[in-house]
């Protein structure tokens, strides 16, 4: 069952050009930036309310949000929802006809379990299922 | 200060393509279609813990909807922050020097007031202020 919003994805060719937007200017909750090698980009965290705004810089061309920037610049990456029990959800969409960009959950970061959705199962909206660590579940 | 998300508006040419992904595949709950004449777009409402999806459908081919349609396409359209004072807040954001498309805070759905802040200060993610009416302010 998918319980939230867990973040708003935000593809960035600097993450400092960005920064003070959403730590300054907007006053959100910065988290601090980290590098998920696995997935080729460095991010920056902003927490409000439930959920997490990360902007998301390529660490090198050949990563994802290279692609991604190329073709359409700086703006909305992905919306990644938040389920209780990832497995099963992905049991679920599968059994909807959902098109899986992952067809089994891969570790993300922090413990967690990702999978994306294929874009063109969601009406050109790229999302991602998440399940956070246990005990990270709900930090609120 | 602002709260929370609260909302993603998601850019689409018909709702009814887009309805049974949120509604069924992904089973948010569905809070049903509402026109907004003076935005000049339908939208299908969807709850997702303290957020709300918006797809957005253009009522005409002048609706804003309709210009990013034609030069994006069916996407991620913008982020609403939701604010406990928007009056003060865009007082605060002009003092940061962010330009905003709305100078002043205008009736939005339900009693709602809104104004948008300009992509070109936002690195480029159009962000939309918030403040609902008082008693709608949260209903979680």
């Amino acid at each position: 069952m998918i319980t939230k919003i867990n973040h708003i994805a935000i593809a960035v060719q600097r993450l400092s050009d960005h920064i003070p937007f959403y730590r300054d200017v907007l006053g959100l909750e910065f988290r601090g930036v980290e590098t998920i090698a696995e997935q080729k980009v460095r991010v920056a965290l902003f927490g409000v309310g439930e959920v997490q705004i990360e902007l998301l810089e390529p660490l090198s061309a050949d990563s994802p949000i290279s692609k991604f920037l190329k073709t359409k610049g700086d703006g909305l990456h992905h919306i990644a929802y938040q389920s209780d029990d990832i497995e099963k959800e992905l049991i679920r969409l599968r059994s909807k006809n959902m098109r899986l960009l992952d067809p089994q959950a891969r570790p993300g970061a922090h413990g967690s379990k990702i999978a994306f959705l294929h874009p063109g199962s969601t009406g050109r909206v790229l999302s991602e299922i998440c399940q956070p660590a246990e005990g990270l579940e709900d930090k609120k």
